[in-house]
């Protein structure tokens, strides 16, 4: 008789924990839905995945990801509708891309179907912490460590992957102020820029303190080689608007492929804003700033959605951004979030409803 | 009464695992002795460091260091001399490195004298685990991680410090091929590359597969830049020998500033040796090859030492490198190794007596 493997192994939690928490006054990644999934890669391949409990669990100390940094992760968002339904924002594209970080940093790729059952299966389980209503959803946190014991620096041999989730409100209209990176660098030629690995995270935060010192919330990234072209924010990519064109830098080995990106670029394209994708050089939007033709910037990814910038910091020179009328970034917004609510049409089928 | 707080707790064990240990057959970093560190960063101070018996701990999910990397580690070697006394070699180096490390991952710096004491202690409640006698050693891993529970890519309010140890052999003699870099890179100016940062090591995993599907054991980097300058192996420094000459890249901020490396600069200028310390061009290394001159090229580093390259691959084409007499690196390893064993003297004052 041929008995196949259960997909996935659920254990539920006793009682929820949701009472204890304020859905109005959320910090963001603070509260962790109900369940969580973790599946385990020993010898050779991916283990049945398991829906547990929310909670610590045990690593050695040698374990390889707190020493070599071999981990990846996604961000991800489920919005509920007015008919309380469930949808997922263009989960393959984070499926495909978690794979992508993960063939860079020699982790072995996850199965897809292992991937939607279980995330869909979470996603039903912990559905209560899902709140419809504009500003709200559930913000998902696939990642995968690298689990074995031992100190030598070489490509673990056992992995572990997991999804996490947790309620998340609008980050309401921070608008920001950026400083274009010209000491500093977020990744190079040839480097692991293009993934989301841990290690790129981590590096930032010394240089975003320092721009966070004089008064600038976000440093944009430029080449690394020369300083001269904008790249991304490190955890949004960047748009720039000049007269009523948008330009962004095209995606390379140091740019993350970011899904809200590419959707603000179909998004345009869909309603005749004509777009440039392509280098963007530094000299270009201090001018165009200068001249007054620098209309917007803003930034795009899945925690923000879309985040406003005010005014850049250059060569040790302050810009404001102009007000403008009907910005395209309000555009963006709200075009985006229409879509992922499910309140205007999907004609290029972005949402996943979670049966 | 001014009373002070003790400056560590020590909790030993019940039974020792040494018996279950083959030390004429160790696999490098996969035996742990008997006790371990760990001091914990909360409410903006570094806590009281605790020794205990190695072995798992509990870590949230979404502790940071799982996402953003932000960990760092050292590698430091004690040594056992042939009267029964451990000798640490130049641990003021590490000291420092971590904490530079630390500072540029937005990490808080440790305190000296919760380093030495702890480490101190640490060797002398293991002192049964450093083995005497040529290549023994004990391999020690302290390593800093982010520990906050929480999802935002910001630095972590909580960190954990931890020191691992692990009894070592010597490397026994693997010559290794190496290939230059021309695809991929380790780092990027203003980037981490001269922090032991969690993440430039499993950045480089992927590469070095890569290489060692070709034959090749290790990458040698070069400027991202460029490819045109030889920076260092990942885990080693790298030295060339060109006639009676040796050469190494200057540190800056894509290389690692190295200890084994700065001693054998040492040891060259004590020995009249003569060095320079410039970017190494590749096609200076290349053209040296082919007429014969380039004599040898080894990697420094606490894991190996010395690390002989036999050979190596740029543009496609394989060199071998000559049997020379009187190798450097021989002499090299053998100096340091007299030093670290307490047979020469030391005259530098690297050696750190286990007190």
């Amino acid at each position: 008789m041929n008995v196949s493997k259960p997909l996935l192994n659920i254990k539920k939690i006793e009682k929820t924990r949701i009472n204890q928490v304020d859905f109005n006054n959320l910090a963001f990644g603070k509260n962790y839905s109900d369940h969580m999934m973790y599946c385990d890669y020993v010898d050779g391949e991916w283990q049945t995945p398991q829906i547990v409990p929310y909670g610590p669990m045990e690593y050695a100390p040698s374990a390889k990801v707190f020493h070599y940094g071999q981990a990846v992760f996604e961000g991800m968002k489920a919005f509920k509708d007015d008919n309380g339904e469930v949808h997922l924002f263009r989960p393959e594209q984070n499926f495909e891309r978690i794979n992508k970080s993960s063939k860079r940093l020699a982790i072995p790729e996850f199965p897809k179907d292992f991937f939607f059952e279980s995330l869909e299966t979470l996603l039903q389980l912990d559905t209560d912490w899902i709140k419809a209503g504009q500003g709200n959803s559930l913000y998902i946190r696939p990642f995968v460590i690298a689990t074995e014991e031992g100190v030598a620096a070489s490509p673990s041999d056992q992995y572990r992957f997991m999804i996490i989730t947790c309620p998340a409100q609008a980050y309401y209209s921070q608008p920001v102020k950026v400083i274009f990176a010209q000491e500093y660098s977020r990744s190079a030629d040839g480097g692991v820029g293009y993934a989301k690995a841990a290690g790129n995270y981590g590096a930032q935060f010394y240089p975003t303190n320092l721009a966070k010192e004089k008064g600038y919330q976000q440093v944009i990234w430029t080449d690394a080689k020369s300083h001269n072209y904008l790249e991304e924010a490190g955890t949004m990519n960047i748009f720039f608007r000049i007269g009523d064109k948008l330009l962004t830098a095209p995606t390379n080995d140091r740019i993350l492929d970011g899904v809200s990106r590419k959707s603000v670029i179909q998004l345009a394209k869909d309603n005749g804003i004509e777009i440039e994708i392509a280098p963007v050089e530094v000299k270009r939007i201090v001018e165009a700033a200068r001249k007054g033709e620098l209309k917007e910037i803003f930034g795009t990814g899945t925690a923000a959605t879309i985040a406003k910038v005010i005014g850049f910091e250059h060569d040790g020179v302050y810009r404001d951004l102009p007000e403008v009328e009907s910005p395209y970034s309000d555009f963006m917004k709200k075009s985006l979030q229409d879509i992922q609510y499910n309140r205007a049409e999907d004609k290029h089928g972005w949402l996943h409803k979670v049966s």
